[in-house]
């Protein structure tokens, strides 16, 4: 039998100080001890990132994305040497490379590149030569054209620039890295145990899951579920990497996320999510006609600010109100941009509300089950809790609620669908 | 008359802060505005370094050299990315790279790398469009054989490894960057105005020097003068650049170091320095034998002790005395190596003394007019100081004293020769 390739991640709270990086050392040599070549995918330590943004907004209220990819990628390039210097303490022996070293490359958008590929070259020999890895997550290169007699090559190190990945990119890297090395497993260490059927701190009783399906996964973590990036988990279902999320300060089995065959048989609410970075526009009376989505969403969309749920009902007099939902962050932006729309575009007034927030229920096969559509609506209403909202995915349920009946919600809904019952397969449900 | 392009380089002091970014890119903004084409060179900021050594020391007490040379070397990323983006900030268009995206090769030698190339493209190539480049200090890149199947070449970014130069390599940085560009100038900008004759905190007529020769600064270095990094010196003399030391504080013409053609007839002392660091080693009738001297000092070369002044005295009876001076900071690993030698080497004893310090005269041809030896010891007499070792090069003579004389040594000798007054070729000096 070959010796299992494991790709490990940790975030930036498990390597937020020196006591933390031996203690995140420890487990590494511990996984090696049991046969494993490890790979090591680690975040800048704690504040790291946010200490760097605020040295670069001392500076301009405007930074260049080029340069600021370049300062923030030093946040990991030090966590990764600094816990490889931990293992050589420990007699482990261990190389740390940086994201460009361990050939990831991107597309080149600073700040928010997506991984192009992997060459796999260095990363294969340094385990052939018996070390842990530690690449510096979040980042990548791209080649820059650079105006000389000779074009670039794949490999130049002149022309490579850094890349990050956006917020929670370590994630995606190191999902990317499991694909691109052929890696067994990948194991993403986090400040909980893994995924539970919704916010333990909410509902005391919230369950963790032994597995979960990608798209269930992507559809918690797309309404709120903080534990991984989105991103990291649909590279994993295209690629088909079996990820595994786990506390990185207690040894427990965490919560698998792969392909489950069980899942159109279940038919069940798998979890809750919940989001309060919620914020609700309503454009009213707006003119019937073609042309006016695209004059209200066109200019939000090229300002970046990412339009969630979008309700609209035709009217009878020829004019229609349209509600949609956009990060509670992007409000006042959004209201600069939508404000001079009102007389060009002919509607009567926008109202916004910044105190809604949503909750979803997620499950594999829901929507051909319209039993739980109407327990949800059902058991808000029997809260007294009012739906401003609704939007369906083939396997999510949305409402937009008040966001101070949040946890009543999200506890009334985790009792009635049982989410604390452990999972049975039933093939009669639905 | 084509562009002149000009290499300045700002120390960790200049960048410590926001504030004293944002002031060396309105310098840098002033220079280019006076229509030459600008590389400049930069340390971390402030103590960046020293709090980066501090968090690998709270890791390990035996940092991997490899390692380290990787998280140092994020000093500089930050420091170059905030100075450019403090340039866009006034409109100035600027790009930062990293030593290994300038083309600097080095010899591969983690924390003590020597520069090897400087393959000038991609710099050249930024220039061309108009930018300012930001080029990280104190770093190279070297190559690591792979272990694949292709040999890395020259630019493959995977093989590419970071070295850094060396405390205060940041001057070397500059200095072969103004070689490989082949600049018209490099500017080091310091906390002093200049290259003075002795340390204007001790001796308030301290002058400075409009210019001075490069065998002469190398030798101002070497003994204690703290302004310039020797190595930057020695390379700026093999490859004729023209050195300009000044103030990044205030606009004031500073001093060049440069091939000074009146050197042979000027005949002069030019400075004064002088070094605390220093301690004082005595081996005690040491048999009068072949291979003693290498069993004394290959030891203490393989550990990386630089010895600097050695004296020796045959004695009568077979047996010596062997005198000679290392860094203070290096007095415990020193002795801790040399004490189990006394018995296999065959000497009576070790005695050692750190409340030594090093003062020295420095001026071309000195050597060849005893007349300044003897006005040398003859002040330092009249002061009632003793002389404890003596050793001397073609333009220098170094004394060792007692720590506690050493601004009195200095005022004394200063006075002595004069150097308050401004020059004048002199061909009948000597």
């Amino acid at each position: 039998m070959s010796t299992p390739l494991v790709v490990m991640k940790f975030g930036g709270s498990s390597v937020a100080n020196a006591e933390r990086i031996k203690r995140v050392a420890r487990r590494i040599a511990r996984e090696r001890s049991n046969g494993s070549q490890l790979v090591v995918v680690v975040s800048a330590m704690g504040d790291t990132t946010d200490e760097l943004l605020a040295l670069a907004a001392a500076i301009t209220d405007d930074p260049d994305a080029r340069e600021l990819d370049v300062l923030l990628a030093t946040g990991e390039h030090q966590s990764a040497t600094l816990v490889s210097m931990a293992l050589h303490a420990l007699g482990v022996p261990a190389i740390s490379l940086t994201g460009p070293q361990a050939g990831i490359t991107t597309d080149g958008r600073h700040g928010k590149a997506r991984i192009a590929g992997i060459d796999p070259r260095r990363v294969h020999a340094e385990i052939a030569t018996g070390k842990v890895v530690i690449v510096a997550g979040f980042q990548g290169m791209s080649l820059k054209a650079l105006g000389m007699e000779e074009t670039p090559t794949a490999s130049d190190v002149h022309a490579a620039e850094i890349t990050t990945l956006g917020r929670g990119g370590s994630d995606t890297t190191a999902v990317a890295l499991a694909a691109g090395l052929g890696a067994d497993r990948c194991q993403i260490f986090t400040d909980v145990k893994g995924i539970y059927t919704c916010d333990p701190r909410i509902v005391t009783d919230a369950r963790q899951l032994p597995v979960i399906g990608y798209e269930e996964m992507m559809e918690l973590a797309n309404q709120g579920a903080q534990v991984m990036q989105v991103r990291a988990v649909e590279l994993g279902w295209v690629n088909d990497v079996v990820i595994e999320v786990l506390s990185s300060f207690e040894d427990a089995p965490g919560t698998l996320i792969k392909e489950d065959p069980l899942v159109e048989q279940r038919n069940k609410v798998r979890g809750l999510a919940h989001d309060r970075n919620v914020a609700k526009i309503t454009l009213v009376e707006v003119p019937d006609k073609p042309g006016v989505a695209r004059g209200v969403f066109g200019p939000l969309a090229e300002a970046g600010i990412n339009v969630d749920m979008v309700v609209q009902n035709v009217g009878h007099g020829g004019a229609t109100d349209i509600s949609f939902t956009i990060p509670r962050v992007e409000l006042a932006k959004a209201k600069r941009l939508l404000e001079p729309l009102i007389r060009d575009l002919g509607f009567r007034d926008m109202t916004t509300d910044s105190s809604v927030a949503k909750v979803s229920i997620v499950g594999a096969g829901i929507q051909n089950a319209p039993g739980y559509a109407a327990r949800m609506f059902g058991t808000l209403a029997d809260e007294g809790i009012n739906i401003e909202m609704i939007s369906t995915s083939e396997i999510r349920i949305t409402t937009i609620i008040a966001e101070d009946r949040v946890e009543d919600a999200v506890r009334a809904l985790h009792a009635a669908f049982a989410l604390e019952q452990p999972e049975t397969v039933d093939t009669a449900a639905g």
